[in-house]
């Protein structure tokens, strides 16, 4: 990528220059215009200004603004809505076993373990990971929340780090131990929410099953109070609710509405084991579902009914869940399977088209996290952007706009982003990564989880 | 890869010569040893003569042997037992339609005008594909047969070709016209049969509701008189037997059966609609199946039962299908989604694990087709192999064998395929494709989709 000048496109020290980057397409993932071909993105700062032909931008703009050409289709970064990222030092351990066993067995045990600096090293190699596939926003469920925020801002990337609430079975420490926790996380909001305009803080508290109705209730109000994001999982496994519907009386989505930990800003990961009534209290309260098609099959969870939630104008994005149960973090390949099991599902091989299926990845997957200024390259979002390739088998034939659309989705991969952008800043180019030393991220990883694992043996 | 004389592995002027291939790890995939670390491979001619640990093999084998150092995993190159490559054609062509109404409106009218230099071209871009990501046989059906074998041989793939007869809706040719194709296929067969140690011919029939009986007769009895293969659709869709049921009183594989259509080596794609009797025929005539689950899923046939097949020991393999309803060929990608959907039909995250999902791309595909020289590194069977990158975090962390092969089918992918030969001579190196011309293939493809799409405008 060469802008003419011999300097290299992101490299830039005036911020407040404004870029215009020209494409051969651009899918602005917006929700209206669906590709320009060819297409133009101009970015001041830390954000798009504008998006549209480069005839149009290069009219209604002022002198000055510095052109850098870019091979192929820009589309706005991916947004993943669920992920424990760090678990890249989990990665291939305890395979083939069910859910709960698989957490019960194998995780906690290990994750007893884990201290700051594996967190760091395992959300830095999973930031490789991720940058590499074009996907520059994370929503972060995990423990050290500071080693993952400082991951985050050190490799370039863009998180909602949601540090959770999670009582261990066997551990009881009352009310006294997750109020602990909320102090903990509550200082953590006020330090580090907004901290090098690519990090925001949410609260999370794990599940129902693993946090009593009161922590549940704390952890919803302790977001609630600072606007922020409540993550938790939900009706991922068939009989996850089972203790809690008898002790309380209702399912779980029930009583969680009933006693306001559904207000505000939420976030449920999974979401596969609705009853109607269930997805009503959805829709009434606004919950963005983080839809992960992967690990829910591959743990046999089972399939979120994607389509239903769709139709009932359920906020739903795309998320890998941790790299443990995954195995990777390629939001490419969830977004062709979400297509696939969503057509399963519903019997009709029209189901959740090409088009639907790259909006959770992107612009759904930003409203999911209550960010519109996310997964879109439209004026006002912010300037995180992946090139894709289309020198490729991939995108032949193309005969129009629309066949496109369906090439993203359906026949290319996360191996076809050539450069990644963040907040304006140029990530990932040719030549690799350039705020993440990939090698030492590798050896810290490997080094670490073969510690973990003699930890437990 | 450099062997250290210089020359470049693979550009290999004497075939008698032995060439030992020392990699970082081998995974033979023949059913017992599961990894070598490190591992060798030998090579004569196009066959694999020993596999073994670099020093087993360097002190049980004759002076003068050549040896290659190879980066990586060595593995067989994986076998697509399903496939109408030349549709590369029409990927991305009447998405999101279900598979009849996709047929009989989009793809058959295009077919209509296709030549053979359309299908040459198809089939030689498909084969950037396919060998790029490592898949080194392909088991296809399509028409203008000759072209698609003229394809194969130049650019250094092996195929099973197996021409099919097929009646268009609407067309009634009687007898006189499958007997015509069956005439045309036995000279292709013994025209073309183990052409270049590479093409094997066999014969088929596309489906039971488009063939009638008597053909479906014939054309097994041409390829059993030959021991050769006789392939056809099965059981794709839910109701595609039933005006078969109808008129002759059983389920299309019952009924094929007692007419003996099932005897000889006979490989049935896709199985999904089977009753517990259906499955028993295949089981007691030695069907194998060519499993095609992204196709199956995007085109929301079903699911086809692939943990009751192999328990009932039906040979099974993986397809990918034709590029249209896929839309890539990539067979990594049906390695792990066949073990997802296996592990959500079940309900149970063990079922198919890692090791035998890989065994269905490889070994088990091999045997699918009646070539246990296919899809191993073993002595004696071809020496189809790829190298695998294990420089990347989907190999992160690497605590012990078993880790290796989690890893390969769940968070690898054809994007660390780096080194492919095909009966012992390299057609894919670090720097691409020695055997076809890329630019060329995609140009013609491009262009005559273009015609193609015009023609029934």
């Amino acid at each position: 990528m060469d802008d003419g000048t011999g300097r290299t496109a992101g490299t830039v020290a005036d911020r407040s220059e404004v870029i215009r980057y020209v494409a051969d397409a651009v899918v602005p993932c917006d929700g209206t215009v669906p590709v320009l071909r060819p297409g133009a993105v101009e970015v001041a700062g830390d954000s798009v200004v504008l998006v549209g032909t480069p005839a149009d931008l290069r009219s209604g703009s002022p002198a000055g603004v510095r052109e850098v050409r870019v091979e192929g289709v820009l589309l706005p970064g991916m947004v993943n809505t669920h992920c424990h990222s760090p678990m890249t030092l989990f990665r291939g351990t305890g395979e083939n076993l069910p859910m709960l066993r698989w957490l019960e067995e194998v995780l906690w045990p290990r994750e007893a373990h884990l201290d700051a600096e594996d967190v760091y090293w395992g959300m830095s190699l999973a930031a490789v990971e991720l940058l590499a596939f074009g996907v520059t926003t994370t929503c972060e469920m995990y423990f050290h929340e500071d080693a993952t925020a400082d991951a985050v801002v050190a490799a370039g990337s863009r998180a909602v780090i949601t540090p959770g609430v999670l009582q261990l079975p066997g551990t009881d420490g009352g009310s006294a131990w997750w109020e602990a926790c909320l102090d903990r996380f509550a200082d953590f909001h006020a330090r580090r929410d907004g901290e090098a305009g690519r990090i925001e803080i949410g609260f999370a508290a794990h599940a129902a099953y693993t946090v009593p109705l009161p922590g549940l209730e704390a952890t919803a109000a302790a977001a609630r109070e600072r606007d922020a994001l409540f993550h938790l999982h939900l009706a991922e496994t068939a009989g996850e609710g089972d203790a809690f519907t008898a002790e309380h009386g209702g399912s779980v989505p029930e009583v969680l509405a009933s006693r306001g930990v559904l207000d505000g800003r939420v976030l449920a990961a999974h979401c596969i084991w609705l009853s109607p009534n269930d997805l009503d209290v959805l829709v009434d309260h606004d919950v963005a579902v983080a839809h992960c098609p992967q690990s829910n099959a591959k743990l046999a969870s089972g399939v979120a009914p994607v389509v239903d939630l769709l139709d009932r104008g359920v906020r739903v994005g795309l998320g890998t869940d941790g790299p443990a149960s995954n195995n990777d973090l390629d939001l490419w390949e969830e977004m062709r399977l979400a297509a696939m099991l969503a057509r399963l599902r519903q019997g009709d091989a029209a189901a959740l088209p090409a088009a639907a299926a790259l909006d959770l990845a992107t612009r759904g997957a930003g409203r999911a996290l209550g960010r519109p200024d996310l997964g879109v390259l439209a004026p006002g979002a912010k300037a995180d952007m992946m090139a894709v390739s289309l020198d490729d088998p991939a995108f032949v034939p193309l005969l129009d706009d629309g066949m496109l659309i369906e090439h993203l989705v359906w026949s290319a991969s996360s191996r076809l982003v050539t450069d990644v952008w963040v907040g304006g800043e140029q990530v990932v180019t040719a030549r690799g990564h350039r705020t993440i030393d990939v090698e030492r991220a590798r050896d810290e990883v490997g080094r670490r989880a073969a510690r973990l694992a003699a930890a437990v043996a």
